[in-house]
């Protein structure tokens, strides 16, 4: 599995026509699009744009659920597909604030969907390859901001589809409260519970995103006017879950119990609600919106999601108030958690799938990916989705930060501290020489820790490097008759570098490094005793390139 | 049809012996009670009453669908009773603020008609006699609140029925804001719209229980906190609608003209929403709970009901979801009126009915009923019942006032301002002579106008009354050689008084009267040019007596 580093490309905020050339130079992955604007159009809104304004010349993608005039909303159903004439309020609330619509992304058709492999567009794959899902139903959306396609882009909501994407993509995902930005102009899915939602790389960006995107419509019966005063929360008090089912997946398991919590709660409650939503009666309310088409053009589906919205038609108006009733005693036990807790910290993803997998049981799976996602928008809860390194088999870990409706704001400073910290706050950069390199047996030891590829550079020409007896390597400096080796810079929770100190065997030791540009790091070296019956393998370069090419020694 | 001003007895609020005592002499009606605690009972619990409590020694009845320990609840059908271990939580509530649980009353059959007319407990008659029906489903706590058996009482609303019922007698209706006071311990009908709703005869009692009443029950799921602040509002803008069906009835139509809003609105969304419940997908969530015993027991549950619930079971989850959708925009309509207007204000019914009326059409009927009230629950509104006056053939006539959820407060203070300037703020007292009083040929003019009689009296002795040569009676001042003649005091709303007096043909005049008390009151009196040819009845001793009882001139 490749596990480098997105190579994001540093697009400028305002200068608009180069963003827009940037974009139409850029690879276009299989599935991630469906539509998108021509040079000429895309040049002409560069024209348009004022740079004064919060977003400016900043390039945006749009699931295709939700309307953007002058391209077609297929909601991935070409027989759905109508040419809308206004772009849908959220989108246009963008654009006024200076962005400019690249396209439109594709998407688990009808929105139905947590996997990205439900579309006639194509199944695309995670950024980060080794055949993962990309995650749905926003796939193309998720997938176009992490390959640094766009600056940000627009998803939607409902069961998690604006959280696990951005899991399985290592981005922002912001799954606003229930009518902060208006779902006019989107096609339904469930539309009680239906949100718009945001990806971006960091959470500065997706918090500004957020800021334009959200207001009032009248027009919008599901629109609802944030209360006065925001809760300002000092300290808030975190929660954690324990118990939780990781479907086997040790790695996920790992990375969320590097988080630690204030208080630990029941997730029980929450689990329960968010079975309402596939297994239970909510699944009719697709059918609500859905439920003409899908008998007036039965061939015109993916049999997965007919298979799913069929399941609706079983319940009887008495089921869905049967539902509703549960759901309130439901919804007051995770309010007598808001009294205990003021964030809930949960995996985003138990575990991670490849297509092959979704193939294998497209309809089991997916239940497994909406776990801990499809009871928000039932409990009238805010998310927001974070990056949390890897696991030790280099999948992408995530966890998602809840809150009681309208906490968005509060929920976005801790989204922006967690970030930090598991990004670099609190971070210290490892060198490593041999066995923790990409692809190396134990890079997983950097990876379940978090860690995350700097990237790769040289030391100053004061090693020597050798394969011990034992079949592993050691750097040792030698000062004069030194040479540059390969090494790879790592960036690790701070907190974490004790317990990878405990775990390396004599001879090796974790010392300070020169590197080629005379900086000092911390990392891995061997000492001088060992290297007696070992051979020399400084003239391969590296410990790499000694593995995969052999040396003269 | 009877229309002597309800004879309430001057019960002691903290006297509580004495109340219970008051109550157990006091005649039962036919149909109001379903059971009640026996007289040792009573007065042990009259025993335990801390005189210092805000509702010490009162007395209260409670609607036979709420549990109160120690007697069963019945929801109006044998076989569904059971024995409840405890008090609902807001029986409760009224229990340790100082107040006496007399018995439970008679109900439309699991809370499910607005008729009265549906208990196979009995079908109790509106105070005001004349054949007309009580009103549900709360019917046998609003006859047991007005015709002054207990100081209060509690019902339920989910589509009427704690406002239906208050309009037919003449009383007081608080129908709170969904979840301010608990709905634990009490049969469901609709959970997400069931409301507890309190009778009484004048609104500061009914404000009083209703504090000691409401409060967050953290077991209640349906429980909901007041926001912190009150809406105070020093000058609410008051709405109205036109256009309203009457349902030919001209009486109802005049009652509610006589109301002065400041703003008039649709209330088109709102009957729409209003439909929906019965007419809609929420009869089924009558079915989530009932649904049940229903099947397994079909003829315990009486015909109409059976006939109302059944139609539940043709909605299926997706046409639920379909309503639950509708509403939203029907919600958001509403929303957009509460940024016009403070407080709604409509006819609480538009017609009223006999028993043999809804006899001949109990379903039709009973729609018609909840014509202006069934919105409100869907609605998330609060109201407040108030009478009107009479119609002018001495139908009882009632204004219900709505407000947004949480108005409680705001809507009880205008309630209150409103029962004041109907029974005597802005009132004027006129004594009537001859064909005004009371079951005479135009006594419906006062009645019409709002008018309340206060009492029977006579004159100073200074008059004499003739029956003119038009057969019209006469009363002419005369000083000595006069007599002390009979007569009636009626309050009117002293804006209608010029009305009353533009319809007073000559001879007739008002002028000032004085009464055997000495007072001076403005009355009906006669030229004296007029009864030249005219009879001298006034040995018969007033008009009533002389029609009656025939004079000798």
């Amino acid at each position: 599995m490749v596990l480098a580093e997105t190579e994001l490309s540093t697009i400028d905020d305002v200068d608009a026509h180069a963003n827009v050339d940037e974009v139409l130079a850029a690879p276009v992955p299989d599935g991630v699009w469906i539509s998108r604007f021509e040079a000429a159009d895309l040049h002409e809104r560069a024209d348009a744009v004022d740079p004064g304004l919060p977003l400016a010349g900043m390039t945006f993608a749009v699931k295709d659920n939700i309307d953007v005039a002058g391209l077609p909303t297929t909601a991935g159903c070409a027989d759905f597909a109508y040419r809308p004439e206004r772009n849908a309020p959220v989108v246009q609330r963008l654009v006024d604030a200076g962005a400019i619509v690249i396209g439109k992304t594709n998407l688990d058709q009808f929105a139905t969907g947590l996997t990205g492999a439900r579309s006639p567009y194509g199944a695309p794959e995670s950024v980060f390859g080794g055949g993962l899902i990309s995650g749905g139903s926003s796939s193309g959306s998720a997938v176009a901001v992490a390959n640094g396609s766009v600056h940000f882009s627009l998803g939607t909501d409902t069961a998690g589809s604006g959280r696990v994407p951005a899991a399985l993509n290592g981005i922002i995902g912001i799954k606003p409260t229930r009518g902060l930005l208006s779902t006019l102009g989107v096609v339904p899915a469930c539309r009680s519970l239906d949100c718009v939602s945001i990806f971006a790389r960091e959470p500065s960006l997706a918090d500004r995103v957020m800021r334009a995107a959200r207001g009032f419509v009248p027009e919008d019966p599901w629109s609802r006017r944030a209360p006065g005063e925001a809760r300002q929360i000092r300290r808030p008090r975190i929660g954690v879950a324990e118990g939780l089912d990781f479907f086997g997946d040790s790695g996920q398991e790992k990375a969320y119990a590097r988080f630690a919590g204030d208080v630990t709660v029941d997730a029980g409650p929450l689990l329960e609600a968010g079975d309402l939503l596939y297994r239970g009666p909510w699944v009719a309310e697709r059918l609500a919106d859905l439920g003409e088409f899908l008998a007036t053009h039965p061939e015109s589906v993916l049999p997965v999601t007919r298979r799913v919205l069929e399941t609706g038609l079983g319940y009887t108006a008495a089921d869905a108030f049967r539902g509703r009733h549960r759901l309130q005693e439901l919804r007051a036990a995770a309010d007598r958690m808001w009294e205990r807790i003021d964030v809930l910290v949960l995996p985003t993803i138990g575990t991670t799938f490849t297509h092959t997998e979704i193939a294998g049981d497209p309809i089991g799976r997916n239940l497994i990916l909406g776990r801990y996602t499809q009871f928000a928008n039932l409990l009238d809860m805010a998310a927001v989705t974070v990056p949390n390194g890897f696991t030790a088999d280099g999948r992408p870990a995530s966890l998602t930060l809840f809150g009681p409706a309208f906490s968005d704001d509060m929920l976005m400073t801790q989204a922006r501290s967690l970030y930090e910290t598991a990004a670099d706050g609190a971070g210290m950069t490892i060198a490593v020489v041999g066995l923790h390199l990409s692809g190396e047996p134990r890079n997983g030891e950097l990876l379940e820790r978090g860690g995350t590829l700097l990237g790769a550079t040289r030391t100053a020409p004061l090693y020597r490097m050798y394969e011990l007896p034992s079949g592993a390597p050691g750097l040792v400096r030698v000062g004069a008759g030194g040479a540059a080796v390969e090494i790879e810079l790592w960036r690790l929770p701070a907190a974490t570098v004790g317990g990878l100190l405990a775990g390396i065997p004599a001879p090796l030791s974790l010392g300070r490094l020169v590197l080629e540009d005379g900086a000092e790091v911390t990392g891995f070296l061997c000492e001088a005793y060992a290297v007696g019956g070992a051979r020399d393998i400084t003239a391969s370069g590296g410990w790499r390139n000694h593995r995969t090419k052999g040396s003269d020694s």
